[in-house]
């Protein structure tokens, strides 16, 4: 595909914003607008687009042979090691009044930039990106759906397969494997969170063996073909015990209600309201003390976040997490979590795998 | 261990170079001077050292929970989903004249704080944090070492296996299996660069099939205990070619004439002009387009580099790659690498694996 409609669609948003160039280095906004991926290293990666005239992709040489070149929408200029790219950077920015930087560019590369190009103000790269990536298209629906059908895929794998007396590191190294297998390019997280370790929500897999009774939470996702996967599933070693079976009936019950409340014209906080209201209701309200959900495409975390204080209304092509959790302290946790585009003809859930708590060896 | 003394040498490095206040977000300056590190999201982590006052970590509260505290060295502030972590950054950092910034820290919170500090001048931070980490002391270096011998053991074991009918994705995973195999807490990377392919030099793994006569570059290292390796060694499926061979001869002859050059007291350019100039003398200057080194520590990549232009004399502890390259377009890439530390005892090359062409099947 080329990329040049995205970049003329770019072009149309600095004008609207009254931005003069656009930088962008790391993260999601240059592939989206290019298809090439910079790499996180010192060496710097940057696209050059001014509101009116050719786009220019800076790159190191030696990763000059990465890119796939589009004559049509970008020129490639490679810079040798002994070259300074600030300067070629700034040379093709000319003289911007209004710069627009992409969000996760290097603060040592924006404090260059800044010194060399003392007439112009900075603003984020996400002021004109953003707002193109928030709302995704048919294909990229499709694509995001492919994704998380691979993770599906992997959750239910995961049912039929023992827990018992592994580390979560080896779980871990499991969904990775599975997730490459089902056609991730690549794995973005993992997480596995046994026992008292689940209720730390961004635990990191560690060597604790897993146990009879032990609450598993597996949270994994990654990426296939530029769209980002993220799911959800919660595990139990043998019969639940009632404490726990009653808190995860409450949590799916959560999950549906904000899944329910999803719809078009409806503001990010009040689906964040909905999950939220169930689980307080149920006398869990401090122990889910994050967001219900983020934003999900090229990157696993965007725009939108579903989160008290967003009154932004979802429109059609919205795509997020809903994931609300209930977390117990030296016991265990709890998080349920699918994919949701916000359509005209009502939330449409792109996790199929099922959500009930799976009981395993 | 605390981190206590690492951040007392930072606020003296503060008052050698004029910073009032250090800010620290994802990158290896935060862990190497607190022990956390960062999740590279949206939600800011920041380390807030004031000069003169103590220090704070302001971290997502549901990532708290990973932070191991030590309240020698800092408080822990976490913010809660509905808090802004920029007000409360400012707000601890007070009214500084001089900032110093983290060089990863996104572009969005550079630009959010610089709104919020108005008063503030804003430089590297690696201007006070480059410094402490260029110098390896006794158990840094005993760590890289640590971490050297356990990409050796990889390389060693890949010189029995087979290449020949994998796909360079399959030998990728296989580096990554054994890295962690050997200890590696974390993989970073593991350039898989078959025939054609090794022509550039950060060629990402592809689902090319490995055939017979092939020149195969791997390299790759990841993290162990907080430091990392980097290794690359050359495989070829079958006897090699004299082409092929006596290219090697040059590269390795380069490689060592290189190692024998890093000796206390010489400019990092003359070890990158000492691997250079074999093999332009070979007739491959324009074959060999990047540096011969980069700093190692606890980032893959760091100060010192190896390259022309740079004339810091190397100092005892000094960490870095040799890694002189000769690549032919449409043919084949070679690349020798090994982790050096400069002592006053001569160059300390850490990693022990041959550097023989490996014969593989």
């Amino acid at each position: 595909m080329s990329h040049a409609p995205r970049l003329d669609r770019a072009r149309t948003r600095m004008e609207t914003v009254g931005v003069d160039v656009l930088l962008l280095s790391v993260g999601a906004d240059l592939p989206y607008l290019t298809g090439y991926e910079a790499m996180p290293l010192e060496r710097l990666t940057m696209l050059v687009l001014p509101r009116d005239g050719e786009a220019t992709l800076v790159v190191p040489e030696l990763e000059a042979p990465r890119v796939v070149p589009e004559p049509d929408a970008f020129t490639i200029r490679p810079w040798s090691e002994t070259e300074d790219p600030i300067a070629i950077v700034a040379a093709l920015a000319g003289r911007p009044g209004r710069v627009a930087i992409g969000d996760r560019t290097w603060a040592r590369f924006v404090l260059a930039l800044q010194e060399a190009l003392p007439g112009a103000t900075f603003g984020p790269g996400r002021d004109v990106v953003g707002a193109l990536r928030l709302r995704k298209d048919a294909a990229e629906v499709l694509a995001l759906r492919a994704a998380a059908h691979a993770v599906d895929a992997v959750a239910a794998e995961m049912r039929t397969r023992p827990f018992a007396g592994r580390t979560e590191l080896d779980v871990h190294r499991e969904l990775v494997d599975r997730m490459l297998e089902h056609g991730h390019q690549r794995p973005n997280f993992a997480i596995v969170a046994s026992g008292p370790n689940g209720a730390s929500p961004h635990h990191d897999p560690a060597a604790r063996v897993i146990g009879d009774g032990d609450v598993v939470l597996c949270d994994f996702g990654g990426t296939m073909a530029g769209y980002c996967s993220d799911i959800t599933r919660m595990f139990v070693v043998g019969e639940p015990t009632a404490e726990i079976a009653d808190a995860y009936a409450v949590l799916q019950l959560a999950q549906e209600e904000a899944f329910l409340a999803a719809t078009v014209g409806t503001p990010c906080e009040a689906v964040d309201a909905a999950a939220r209201s169930v689980i307080a209701d149920a006398g869990f309200g401090p122990n889910f003390m994050h967001r219900t959900g983020h934003g999900i495409g090229v990157e696993e975390h965007e725009d939108p976040y579903i989160v008290a204080g967003n009154a932004t209304p979802l429109e059609p092509g919205f795509a997020f997490s809903i994931e609300p959790g209930i977390y117990l302290r030296g016991r265990f946790g709890l998080r349920l979590e699918d994919i949701v585009v916000a359509a005209e003809s009502g939330p449409d859930r792109l996790n199929c795998a099922s959500r009930d708590l799976a009981v395993v060896g």
